[in-house]
């Protein structure tokens, strides 16, 4: 046995496609660097309701706790829109998030020298840029009890959520991005909206304590939320890690990865708490959703399932050189000018226009 | 009695320098055109704080509820940085929102033609940008209960803010969009969190039922916020009314704005519902803040200020030409190369860089 048991889950929309892709890699990894795995593939999202009735059985679940690493494709699509609440495709996603306590979600924004062009903004403004946004991912308003619809006193029809967070919760998230800093540029800036909400105002509090307590030798600013979505159009560049809550990031990291050009490119990294071991339970997923617009095409760009790939490598697995070589091995293919649709803004000269598995096979043939 | 009420809180910081230049403009439309105002000035902000102990005395809070139109600055700055929650410079402006009913916050986000490349997105994707964003102002997480701090059963500090809508709250601010929608492109684009907030399920329900009852000549499309403030930066133009909550609203429409190169020019107006006259309490406001670091140097752009002063022309005195004159003499003033520092990106021969005074007396020559 590989002692690397991988949970595989493609979910819906280009979810399998891109994951296809990445098996290729996977393959290639195991008979030329001896990198192996135990995988094991489930049903996520719309394809386990279909199936189970559920967007994650129990048993799926149970893998996923089990496993050393989840490898995540993508989520729902028009078929299960009209869904009940709690039968979105989107809640098992949110159920492994949760189960898995994975509270450090790893969203890097980086622009490819070759992609400079994609982005919708200045070259100026966005080359060399590379910052590392990480998002709360188990509590606040995405989990916060009471959550629901009444009718209210004046009998009116009343939703309702709870934001709510926990100085724990705080300080446990906001310590990985110190960490983190300490490997880059040494900077943090923390984001909330402490003018108006009392969530923010904890967060604000603790970042800053853990700041003085333990990371004095990090630099640490604030901004809040409205205006941090101003800077990272204005400035993206003086941003290194950015810490936030889960919906601010859910936000925020959707629009600093548009800096980049293209959502296709972009991996992230779901962790949890390192147990005893130092080995932390840990879900890969790319930035991306499930896309049902080109799912079935062929189109999809499957570079963000890859980098997610290399990600947990390097995080899950400690194999920092194989990352190494994929990183590298995307790099090269984007500078030969292989380009999947979602790419091809800007200047195309030069370029060649592939799917979604003429990009796999280059990635390969490249390693 | 000129019939005209009007209460003037210029604030803090920028706020009340950029107000001169306004007073300059009121002076002119009195002279000019005969347009002349009953003028009330009262503190707001830390302006207050210092003087009265609270953000808002209850004598201006009774001043803003009779006055026909409240013309405000800008709130804040480092001194007030350390106030209790309840005394933040911000709980003034919170408090007008609030007790005046001003539910429909309009943001328009338009890139002048002079200042296309001042954006950091790529001329073509912003030269000609109009959007309005309507953000829901009087309730959602800015004022939902319980919200506040205590120790949980776990022994934790623990704070927590309440997110909540009802439906006659999602409808109005929704008509309001549609509305507008028909005198501009005719569709709206509502935004929300439907995947993951209760909330979420209830505006796109209600937006859905309002639209398929009274508006469905105008078309409708629903986007998940994370996406929208995607779409912002790739596509912007697609857009014509973007109607969403007041969280959302607070981060998508300072992004927005940041497509048209500076907050130093975009204006907003704050409406309530009409009253049995068709009378409407309003405020209206700059987009940017009180801006602290420049404060007292005569560096602020008055433009966002004075151009609120001409959306309170239009919609609150109905004096639509008179609105005309003065964005026309500020379209004007800035084809002539006029340019405050925050103006100063991208190309600059030609330009002629200005301080506040010197670019109200332009607009005023213009006039
Ligand atoms: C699919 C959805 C529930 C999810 C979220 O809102 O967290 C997605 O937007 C993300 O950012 O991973
Ligand atoms: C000053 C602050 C309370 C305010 C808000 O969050 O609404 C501001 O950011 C705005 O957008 O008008």
């Amino acid at each position: 046995a590989s002692n690397r048991n991988l949970l595989v889950l493609p979910g819906d929309g280009i979810g399998p496609e891109v994951m296809n892709e990445v098996r290729k890699i996977i393959a290639w990894m195991g008979k030329k660097r001896a990198v192996g795995f135990d995988i094991t593939e489930d049903l996520v999202g719309g394809a386990a309701l279909d199936k189970h009735g559920v967007p994650l059985s129990d048993d799926a679940m149970k893998t996923a706790l089990e496993a050393d690493a989840v490898l995540f494709g993508s989520v729902g699509g028009p078929k299960w829109d009209t869904a009940d609440f709690s039968k979105k495709p989107e809640r098992g996603l949110l159920r492994l998030r949760k189960e898995m306590d994975l509270f450090a979600n790893l969203r890097p924004a980086k622009v490819f020298d070759a992609l400079v062009d994609a982005s919708s903004l200045k070259p100026e403004i966005v080359k060399g840029l590379d910052i590392m946004i990480i998002r709360e991912l188990t509590s606040g308003v995405y989990f916060g009890e009471p959550r629901g619809r009444h009718v209210n006193a004046a009998g009116e029809v009343e939703a309702f959520d709870t934001q709510r967070y926990t100085a724990p919760e705080i300080r446990r998230v906001c310590a990985v991005a110190f960490e983190l800093a300490r490997k880059r540029k040494n900077k943090v800036l923390s984001s909330e909206k402490a003018n108006v909400m009392h969530t923010g105002v904890l967060w604000r509090e603790e970042a800053t304590k853990l700041h003085k307590e333990k990371y004095s030798d990090v630099k640490l600013d604030h901004m809040y939320a409205d205006a941090l979505a101003m800077q990272l159009l204005r400035a993206p560049k003086e941003f290194d890690v950015i810490v936030t809550d889960n919906l601010f990031g859910d936000i925020l990291s959707d629009e600093a990865s548009m800096l980049t050009g293209s959502l296709g490119l972009l991996p992230s990294a779901s962790l949890g708490a390192p147990d005893a071991t130092g080995r932390r339970k840990a879900l890969y997923e790319p930035i991306h959703g499930s896309a049902p617009d080109i799912a079935g095409k062929g189109l999809a760009n499957p570079i963000a399932q890859t980098l997610s790939y290399a990600m947990m490598l390097r995080y899950s697995f400690d194999l920092g050189k194989e990352a190494d070589l994929v990183e590298t091995a995307v790099e090269n293919v984007l500078k030969a000018g292989y380009r999947t649709g979602d790419l091809l803004v800007g200047k195309t000269d030069g370029v060649k226009k592939v799917g979604t598995q003429e990009m796999g096979d280059a990635i390969v043939k490249e390693l």
